[in-house]
């Protein structure tokens, strides 16, 4: 079975996994309290041009969602998502058992506009009950999105001058930036994210590392006193340093950035084929996920030598399916699955 | 500096560290549904004697804490722990943000004694408003404690005894268990611990793992959903697998058992040194954490050399330190310790 | 000003202030074990025929909403509700609070179908991923729901049974739970509530008390242990007894009934003159809410002297509006509204 | 059976009942935005000198400490409270149950002295791990005690300016404020509260009104947004006019003062009778709470015809009681008990 459902189904790249084994005798305090994480904070701050920003290294995805808006809201605020986002649909409720509920927007693409947040903002304060609802006071969205998309740097501003306009906190997950950084039509980077949200994380449990998240903050307040808050929730790591090292490794030489280049490549090389034969696409995703409308009968043959993800059913015939291509996807297994769909 | 503060100061073993490297390109499901989580949960069962066992692979300490805590209690309920127990003192009250308060009984060592344990029950429901009160529903252990000390069988017999007589649970934590398995004077095996706790956990990240906890859960009450609850709190990993892997690593060959024995050799090695040179110890712990007494002027000077933990005045010239050793602490770093107590 | 606004802007029915006022010196433990709160549940569980039901008395609907479902739910368990429910949009995340996910399903009209709720449980249990989403585990509905339509008989049969057919709890928000018992159409009584739900509540407040909420359990699992969480939550009274007389005075001689049975004969009077005049309903209310489609010209002329509730544009020239009798609605003020009504 | 167990044992005050009476049918808005709230707030500003404070009206003491709590601490912050202090013992962990532990410290009676919190606090940040332990960052005191004591306007001095260097907020339970302001020795009043607090609330459930606790917060970030999270908790009554018509009854003509002066005497009355029979006191209480330490042989006696609440055993024969008295107590019944005491 060649695998293409998703991006985390191997471990880490051979750069992240030397340099786990070349620091793996050294001896560092723990809790992320220690020079591999001193260094990676500060080539991040710096590629972030934040050199006032806190970053922390988490686990996980879930995990850093979860601690952030704990750290963030009182207890009678909520978070803005969109209606896919992935704290809405798909962390078990783990944002309300934080406390909080999750104002999820309807949206036919998974993207937030700038306009239905302040409309959202507007109508809560608009109410004359508006003390027996919870309050928005936290704005979050993925770059790209669980769908592939990609706000442009345009939309960020957007969003960003709705959520200042607002007093509202901007929160950017980015379990897979680094393909939102090089994708195709990518004209937000590492400053402008920096710059117009609170706080955002650089994935990289998606992106080449065994796990880890590395999170930005610009905002003091979100800063002060996280690492309790990271304790507390189960994300401060005993042994720190191993996501130190690792987004030491991602965050040198341009191995992140080259890593999701690549990706991304395979993923259009993929998408390519697709429109090749004829399938539609159900979103136009510039980034490493591709969601192709295919027939049932092609499925079912493509299903006995390659995984994917399915996406539900479009009409009659089709459905819709996601392929991802990841750091260690490799062109040979590309190459053949564009052979068999042709041949198909 | 030579570390000898705590026991993860360093890495993973190499055994660990070549299961990754060797498993790193193959592709497997995520969050822990992979042959390696199964073969290794198989193993942990067939070690316990459990076959009916739920286990699942956790990443750290705190959060297999927690996280067993909420799929265990009732939002009334609180868990009984020493005073010195680690979801007390050293977890930033995680357990009080799930919800339950954490009912501290005081201890001269860190010890809970069952009939300490019967004695705060039963005047729980002696009161005539024990309803203003939370509810003792669980008892928490650590095997060995936070201070060194391990739990004899009879002594563990007693404590299931006493939870099971007054209707609570007893929740075991075994970050460091692998000393106690293997330290003189352990009697207590891992058949043990499954039939008498109602979970419990083989800690990795402090035995040779880069991070890990396997969870144990004997009782189908907390075992039902616990993947739901895992998930909530972020305790499952998208590569699950990794943990799969260094505990299938880890239970294999002895490694486990043969790694704590080790690291038991070397504090013992440690501890004749500390009291051939007339530093009395501040408990009589068999396992890999040693708490000499030391007089300050002698502290200055290893610690010119060498880190450990301060524990504490003790008298006006003396203070507790605690020195640890683990997986990764070699021999002669112990000798040259040893030799320049020696030289005091 | 007349004030049709809503049903709790005045004190209490005056037999319910006698009973207040005649007991006021009696001396009675606290915290509901008292003679008054005794007699009051031996009552409710006879109207009932539910001898085994726990009767509890709590304060307010918010309350009583979230310590019920704080009692009923395991953290990763959510609650499935109307979009109009009053947990989903008007209590303040209370329920996200207390841990747990309002699952908001969308309705016409608020109320909920038998088929939504199978929908919405097998969807659940389908998707591969379930673990990764809040596990459906209580229905809550409320009768009559907040926009003043019933659940017939029928229609509560096919949810309870659908909830039971999926392992769900169901809980009963009666807040205005009299209206439905007495308004035309009605067919469920009490002891159908006890029958077919889980736990279900009497509300107090908006029915003639000066406040309070009789919650009727009839399932041991949530009945288990409740007073903790009823004090734990603020929801445990001092002067429990309080609850006791006026639900002692509401449940004799019918006068709970026939305060409802008032309030809806006022409330169609009021329909009647809607209707007479033109104006559309915007839904069949039989309660003693009434929600007429009223031209802006009337609204500006009937403001002068009335208060009523906004419920939305409709269209250009209208709006909806609220109409609410209360037990202390003085058919003289029905009168002249009407009159008014007449003249414009 | 003539019942000194506590003081909550009846209804109100007749001035209270009369203030309900007399407003029962007069129609207000809701939830606490009626005239009668707004007119009790401005008195008790005026009361405490504190024109810029907000004043809420909550239902109870359990709900009002942890509505406060909820308000006021961000997730990792924890509570100093005495040993003996409500939240620490008799709330069912309600402040865990919001996410906060109680940090309780020892004392001999159950008042916090000024030194023992900034030790708390300075061993907090000396600790090198503090970040695993939650933050001190509120005191909570009672005043009176549970045990009936006073702090003095000095110790209150001293406590409030411990906390302000320590960046602390103080909050001060006052669920039986007025004895501690009419009692022999009381030098602390209301604008002495107001100055040295960020937020206390005056008790109304024990001190003559049927229910009711009016919150004074002075610190303008517990102040924000307090509405909507009195509402999440469930402490925001639907006719919140109740507690406004109570308290306004309570802060007039001196009402509040002259109860609290006849249930001190009352209370004196009956010490001075413990003291001529020889009984020692448990502890030196000036307030409406005595505490007699009674041989087993006269507690029989009395227990035939007299309620007190048991506070646990002295000796092999004696045992120590608490007598309460109320605004209710009625003056033949304490002649009789005394009377009843010197026939022993």
């Amino acid at each position: 079975m060649i695998r293409f459902e998703s991006d985390y189904l191997e471990g880490a790249l051979p750069e992240v996994m030397a340099a786990l084994e070349s620091s793996n005798l050294e001896q560092t305090p723990g809790y992320g309290e220690d020079r591999f994480c001193e260094s990676a904070a500060a080539r991040i701050r710096e590629k972030c041009a934040a050199p006032e920003a806190a970053v922390h290294f988490l686990v996980g995805g879930t995990q850093a969602n979860f601690t952030v808006i704990a750290a963030a809201l009182r207890p009678h605020q909520a978070v803005i998502a969109a209606d896919q986002g992935h704290i809405s649909v798909h962390e078990t409720g783990s944002v309300e058992a934080a406390g909080h509920k999750v104002i999820a927007l309807p949206t036919p693409d998974g993207k937030l506009r700038a306009s239905q947040i302040s409309g959202c903002v507007e109508a809560h304060w608009a109410d004359a009950t508006h003390e027996h609802q919870p309050q928005p006071a936290m704005v979050y969205i993925s770059q790209p999105t669980e769908g592939g998309l990609i706000y442009s740097l345009r939309e960020l501003e957007e969003i960003s001058a709705a959520c200042r306009a607002h007093g509202l906190l901007l929160f950017v997950d980015g379990a897979r930036l680094g393909v939102a950084l090089v994708c195709p039509g990518a004209d937000a980077g590492l400053p402008d994210l920096a710059r117009l949200a609170d706080v955002f994380y650089i994935g990289g449990t998606k992106l080449g590392a065994l796990f880890g998240e590395a999170v930005v903050i610009t905002n003091p307040a979100i800063a002060k006193d996280f690492r309790y808050i990271m304790k507390q929730r189960g994300a401060m790591l005993a042994k720190g340093r191993l996501l130190g090292v690792q987004f030491g490794a991602l965050m040198s030489d341009g191995l992140y950035e080259r890593t999701a280049r690549r990706e991304v490549e395979l993923a259009w090389k993929l998408r390519r084929a697709f429109e090749a034969k004829g399938w539609a696409l159900l979103c136009d995703s510039p980034t490493n996920q591709q969601f192709p409308i295919v027939p049932d009968s092609a499925l079912g043959k493509l299903a006995e030598k390659y995984s994917f993800s399915d996406w539900g059913r479009v009409d009659e015939s089709r459905r819709a399916v996601r392929f991802c291509t990841s750091w260690a996807t490799r062109e040979e297994d590309v190459d053949a699955l564009i052979a068999d769909i042709e041949r198909l």
